[in-house]
């Protein structure tokens, strides 16, 4: 049974902090080994990559054998369900028209100094996406990592996923095809992390990696950090339910066990202020985790890390999720808006009782690489701004430096840096 | 004497990827020192945040001296050279100006499928600011990292700086005045980092760190990265300058040197198309060196990390520039316009021959923390955004639902996640 918090308890307060400080990561230290895998990559490249795959994906890795070749992609797509394609072209056509919205603008005017200010954004030449692999193969991660890249204007996107025996996902390499992935190679693990940041063999570096991956890939991407720029580091999926005594219980058990079944370190949080309403959402979690294919996965994740909140009012709701951060919100309310405006810590918020999280994961078209583990405090959805940078720009003819220079020397000699007073001083009359 | 290497010589792409590829980071591994440092304040906080300053700092720490008080920042401030006040004034009010035109804009809308998307940028509640101390205290710095955070709309803003002997830079706390800093605190180090992201004493925990800081701060980032979030981790500086024959080679030489004497690992770039221009500009470095207070400094930085690259014509230059990827790049030409078009990566863009780096550094409004070490591939310099972040929005009704749930569902199914579709079709008629 999932815990049940009482606002209206002396111990509340104490009892919620309790519940999001527990790390429910796991959080075992990695990173030695991590650091000796990036080693032996930079140090013997493809020779390191073989030896690796043979040990963990069990298959002797070649330069035969490593790329994906496009008749292998076509031949995966003719084995794949046309109907499952068919949902694959609606997902990657709504995903696409919501990230071509946050294509940025550049910026470029004069101010009153005569300065000439601005900034202009361009795409990363190349990005590299990690695609878990085996038992876990998600078609709808490969669209959610790779369409921004493209939208962005990536001209070169490598994906790598663990290939079992050498087998892949037919699904995963049809999405790959739809999303435009430009080359695709058959290894996982940190290996394949460290061989997207420093090349290997025909693999080409890359300048931002992102994906998820178990805790080796997460640790390998902080690892990297610094050669390649990475998305967020993610950790087990997270959803909380904001519900009045409303909505149907049925409904609500099943959009929190939608994020029960992924793994038992998830979490699903349901705060409401009606305490028979949430009775009755236990029970129907109860019944549907009884005939759920995946209830020991659930069950463990609705047992030991979850939770019923009740509060009496709704008005207290707003804070408590601000203090969880969740990366999924849903508000199963009347008026979901007047709750938005109050909250303010969430990756993805949906909006009313006919709004459930798996369609965020799926169709809607936003991304569902979303921050986990309170990391919606100040992390954003994976997005194009992840395969973009901005240059400022700054010009000045001598009208302009003859306002700025005097105060930018002074600066400077106050800061003791006397080349820097130099080079603006060398171009004043 | 700084490499010359010329693009016509047959030898020139082997030389330039050397010259790229050379790590002027050092890269001692201080990793296991900073997480003994980052476990001892979690463990003993204040007292560990007493020990660290009393080793490193030399001096006493306790809850008296620990915050900086409003009356020591005013008395600091009326200690400041008024005139160097009034430059500080003059900064903060361009760099506010230039930082409040990066305030994103929400979107909202409803799709065709009837679908209500969108997303909310919202500020982080705390932020925490690095600010070196001791020898090497930059006003201009707090300035340039407060201010995008307070434009955010940051609502709790603290910054540390080591206080060696207890002292702090008189000017650095006016400039932590004028940036709206809320709270200061006498702590450097990885401690200090620590002490931000996970609380120490009366130090509350802060969701976003920034700010420059040797190799244990730049680590201690890099390791609490995920508890807080980090703006990107800093290197020496750098300087491309790309010149026709026609400017003015003291111009150009003061430009190389303005970076080269911020460190030894410093590195100063140029490229022209002209080889007599090129002499005149070493011998220009030459001759300030000689009368440079800095002179060790910038001296290493040119002889040991910096280069003039001589091409045949400056259409190889934007290759060349990408490649290099500075954190600066001052093109001094006629047309600058020209050639911004064909560069991609570069940190901030500097046009004309009347724009001196050094105004970048100071005055001119677009933020001075830039990437370095080649990242200006994939990561952009400090903005508002780094302080904020962006929750994605979806609400669905009935209709809008009974559209995207079916193709929902079937990918579901396809990816062994019976419980995501049963919370899609159980909404369905």
């Amino acid at each position: 049974m999932a815990q049940r918090l009482d606002s209206s308890d002396s111990g509340f307060a104490a009892a919620f902090d309790a519940f999001i400080a527990k790390d429910r990561d796991g959080g075992a230290d990695v990173s030695a080994v991590v650091r000796d895998v990036i080693a032996d990559i930079r140090k013997d490249g493809m020779d390191a990559l073989k030896s690796y795959t043979s040990k963990f994906d069990g298959f002797e890795l070649g330069e035969d054998n490593l790329r994906v070749t496009a008749a292998e992609i076509d031949k995966a797509e003719a084995e794949c369900d046309k109907d499952d394609l068919k949902a694959l072209d609606f997902a990657a056509a709504r995903i696409r028209a919501y990230h071509e919205k946050q294509i940025p603008s550049d910026v470029r005017y004069k101010d009153d100094d005569g300065v000439t200010l601005g900034w202009r954004w361009t795409a990363v030449d190349a990005a590299g996406l990690y695609a878990p692999g085996g038992r876990a193969a998600y078609p709808s991660s490969v669209l959610m990592n790779a369409i921004p890249a493209k939208v962005a204007g990536v001209s070169r996107l490598a994906m790598v996923t663990p290939a079992p025996g050498g087998d892949m996902n037919p699904l995963v390499l049809a999405a790959a095809k739809r999303a435009g992935i430009d080359e695709i190679y058959r290894i996982g693990g940190a290996q394949a992390v460290a061989a997207l940041a420093y090349g290997a063999g025909p693999i080409a570096p890359v300048d931002v990696i992102v994906g998820p991956g178990n805790a080796y890939v997460a640790e390998a991407k902080r690892q990297v950090f610094g050669q390649v720029g990475i998305d967020s580091v993610a950790g087990p999926s997270e959803i909380l339910v904001v519900s009045d005594g409303k909505s149907d219980p049925n409904w609500i058990a099943a959009d929190l066990l939608s994020q029960a079944e992924h793994d038992p370190s998830s979490q699903s949080v349901l705060i409401t202020d009606d305490a028979g309403f949430a009775d009755r959402v236990e029970e129907a979690v109860r019944s549907q985790l009884a005939e759920s294919p995946r209830r020991e996965i659930a069950e463990a994740a609705w047992n030991d890390n979850s939770a019923i909140i009740i509060v009496s009012s709704l008005e207290e709701a707003p804070a408590l999720v601000d203090r969880i951060a969740p990366e999924h919100l849903e508000l199963a309310v009347d008026d979901p808006d007047a709750l938005l405006n109050k909250v303010r810590h969430a990756g993805a918020i949906f909006l009313g009782r006919h709004a459930p999280e798996a369609i965020g994961d799926y169709v809607a078209g936003p991304d569902h690489v979303l921050p986990t583990a309170r990391a919606a405090r100040y992390a954003s959805g994976l997005s194009v701004l992840d395969f973009m940078k901005r240059s400022s720009i700054i010009g000045c003819d001598e009208t302009a430096l003859s306002k700025l220079g005097p105060e930018a020397a002074r600066l400077a000699d106050a800061e003791g840096l006397p080349a820097h007073a130099k080079s603006v001083r060398v171009r004043l009359k």
